[in-house]
């Protein structure tokens, strides 16, 4: 099948498909999160083939989400340490898990998120930074930014016409 | 290449995706929370194979994010709509949407979130809702939840060797 790339697209959730890569490099990130970093790490946590390791990483460290560097000169070794890029990934990785956790966890949650000094369980939702609204599907609407192409709206128009029905 | 199911897993990360399944879904998700409903206006928007839409049309039904309900009966045609469980998803399209417009958008953000009622532009943040405490990677941790399993035991004992080294 001809692989399409989100790139002709312009929207910010297709770019960040297409830079992210695949499914698995999610997984890496995750992983990066709670802090693993060698490749062996890493495989043994995901069970991938090394050529699927090796090929997400490069993907990843391409993209600018992880930064490779070497932690032994010998033999050669190096560890894959999130860059800020990659940090700023963690709340899509909170909402995705929370979104698992509500809907597809039989026994309840496999994880939860903790304040790091205190240990109180938090329970993550967004809202507006300013306002504290909370962000959700029937409270918010989606407007052209500031580098809105003819694409985006193109997208945004079909919108309106739907809202109007 | 062989397929390995993230469904082993016992993490929502990994069964969110597993249950998604693929990229394009989160694109159909994302048009859906635009509006659209109908098989041609996603072919339209996304401009993939009628084979591959369909495909992602069914996985997504089957898997509850969305409900095909019949629109003409003559010929008979269906519309797909977001159910509860699609639309919970829909912090994960801001955060990822987020990353996007923030890393990936050379001339600032493609789209941004306003509030439906008051058309004020919104900045989404993720906070936990009693506290607000602003929810980074650098002041949450992650701890068992009620439904771990072993298999998280280990993935987060693996975290805590790190945290200490």
């Amino acid at each position: 099948m001809k692989h399409t790339s989100y790139k002709a697209m312009d929207c910010g959730a297709a770019q960040a498909l297409e830079c992210v890569g695949e499914w698995w490099s999610i997984l890496i990130l995750r992983d990066a999160f709670l802090g693993l970093s060698r490749f062996d790490e890493f495989q043994t946590s995901l069970g991938i083939a090394s050529n699927s390791l090796t090929r997400r990483l490069k993907h990843l460290t391409e993209n600018g989400l992880l930064d490779r560097r070497i932690y032994s000169e010998r033999p050669k070794r190096y560890e894959y340490i999130l860059t800020e890029r990659g940090r700023d990934f963690f709340p899509v990785l909170v909402t995705l898990t929370k979104w698992g956790n509500q809907h597809l966890a039989p026994n309840g949650a496999y994880v939860q998120l903790a304040d790091r000094l205190t240990g109180k369980l938090l329970e993550p939702i967004l809202m507006d930074k300013s306002s504290l609204l909370k962000i959700t599907y029937e409270n918010v609407t989606v407007q052209p930014g500031p580098g809105a192409t003819e694409e985006v709206l193109a997208r945004l128009a079909t919108r309106k016409v739907k809202n109007e029905q």
